[in-house]
């Protein structure tokens, strides 16, 4: 379907526990937009695919997923789901499903780099040199996107699993982290935060150390954003990052840790998401290939 | 001059203790190579002129330079070198010395970048996605290669300053780094090593600790390397690697870090630089800028 010449694109943000959906004629442009539950792979992708076709016919279409994905074009598992722990969903085609149903370009990254992708476009990183998406939730994850290309290396970032130097106030909790303990993730993700205080952190009082804490960790990975690819901005969202006063925190311990000693002083700037919820859905519209 | 058509272009690496500087046809077709002890600017960018000056016309310039400098072309202070302290050096504005001089289109990155450049165009990251080129000596910096292009973020990366873990056998020493103290560089460099055990790392029994904790605060950057940017190839150089066995302890201890997590799998390395000495100043070569 077409109006006034524009090409419709579908978009799908594929997390562990919602798929959302779009289609649109831009990443910003939605126009219909629908989330189901992630259910097994067989329901929740037929799911997806009947939703887009009442839609009408899309002429692409673009997939920010879950991890870890295989991102790598050359790769007989490229568009896949790859080792992940979510019962059913290991080595699940995702980008191959859509391909065939639909016969059109598919686009495909991960869910963290099309959300930074989004923001750097459209959002917080307008004008920037440079930007990371750091998602704080159930896990830890980030997206990268320099001189507009979203990075991809050797596979895809798992910033969650940096070692941050432990908290003078925290040496002995262990992490929870299945592969690495107390690495970020293991100290700083939602379920290390209840495994700790029972509670999340927006519960807890603003005077308990627990927000210093974890500000001190989260501030330890935009010190090293800063650091080893002088990422001008570091846009932190994900539920965690809804606890009051975290950012700010965040932000001056990130000053502090920094002593004015990099040479891009002032650009770096660590701030909330400007597309709110929406920017790993408008992220999956900027990855559909349209030609 | 030019020799069958062929465009000259000389090349500086322009390092802290001595200006390596070369013509050639391309980055890995020296022709001649000069070394000169670095003194004051004046005396310095006039001995590095007139050894040009002698090798014919030279058609394009390149220049890898130590830093921290200002990499931003709408910047007036693109070019030079800024906030060191070198004595000296502070606000030197090295390209435009030579393109006054020549007359001739100037390229202007850091010297690890320039190295890293080399190594993944014609060393150990040929056909890789992505490299980091770290050197471990009387500093320690690193320079990044990213989809074949130096990455500058806001400025550049000065990743020696990223905060490491402290290792459970080298909790008092207070790191030697002037800004953070007990940082990568103020903990991992040549002078912090003496300044901890007296003599450098090559100096010390193959069984003396400093082995072990020197490769574990290394391994924590090669980690963080891979996890934020699952950068394919780290390439380590520099004074302090020379000493034996301590590639081969970072690369274990990375690898035990990493816990098999990570989706680029086996293909992220750990190795010695293929260019040795030489990368820096090939790099300056492929930042000349031939039209």
């Amino acid at each position: 379907m077409s109006s006034a010449g524009k090409l419709l694109m579908g978009g799908i943000e594929a997390g562990g526990t919602k798929f959302v959906l779009a289609v649109g004629y831009s990443p910003i442009e939605i126009i219909e937009r629908h989330e189901i539950p992630t259910r097994d792979p067989a329901t929740t992708l037929a799911q997806a695919s009947e939703w887009f076709e009442a839609q009408g016919s899309i002429n692409a279409l673009g997939i920010a997923s879950f991890g870890p994905v295989e991102l790598d074009r050359s790769s007989p598992l490229w568009g896949h789901i790859t080792n992940t722990p979510k019962p059913g969903w290991e080595n699940c085609d995702v980008a191959g499903y859509f391909a065939d149903r639909f016969g059109v370009p598919i686009g495909f990254d991960t869910d963290v780099n099309a959300a930074a992708l989004a923001e750097y476009q459209h959002g917080a990183g307008k004008g920037a040199s440079s930007l990371a998406y750091v998602t704080v939730g159930t896990g830890i994850g980030g997206g990268l996107v320099l001189d507009g290309r979203a990075v991809h290396g050797a596979a895809h970032p798992e910033m969650g699993h940096i070692f941050p130097r432990r908290h003078a106030d925290d040496r002995e909790f262990e992490g929870i982290c299945p592969h690495h303990g107390d690495c970020l993730e293991g100290l700083t993700s939602g379920p290390a935060i209840k495994a700790r205080w029972g509670v999340s952190l927006s519960e807890l009082p603003a005077d308990h150390i627990a927000h210093e804490i974890i500000a001190d960790y989260l501030a330890q990975l935009a010190h090293s954003l800063i650091a080893m690819m002088a990422v001008e901005i570091i846009v932190f969202g994900g539920g965690v990052m809804r606890t009051g006063g975290l950012l700010e925190r965040v932000d001056r311990k990130a000053s502090e840790f920094g002593a004015r000693y990099f040479p891009g002083g002032s650009k770096h700037k660590i701030v909330s998401p400007d597309l709110d919820q929406n920017a790993g859905l408008a992220g999956a519209l900027m990855l559909a290939p349209l030609v």
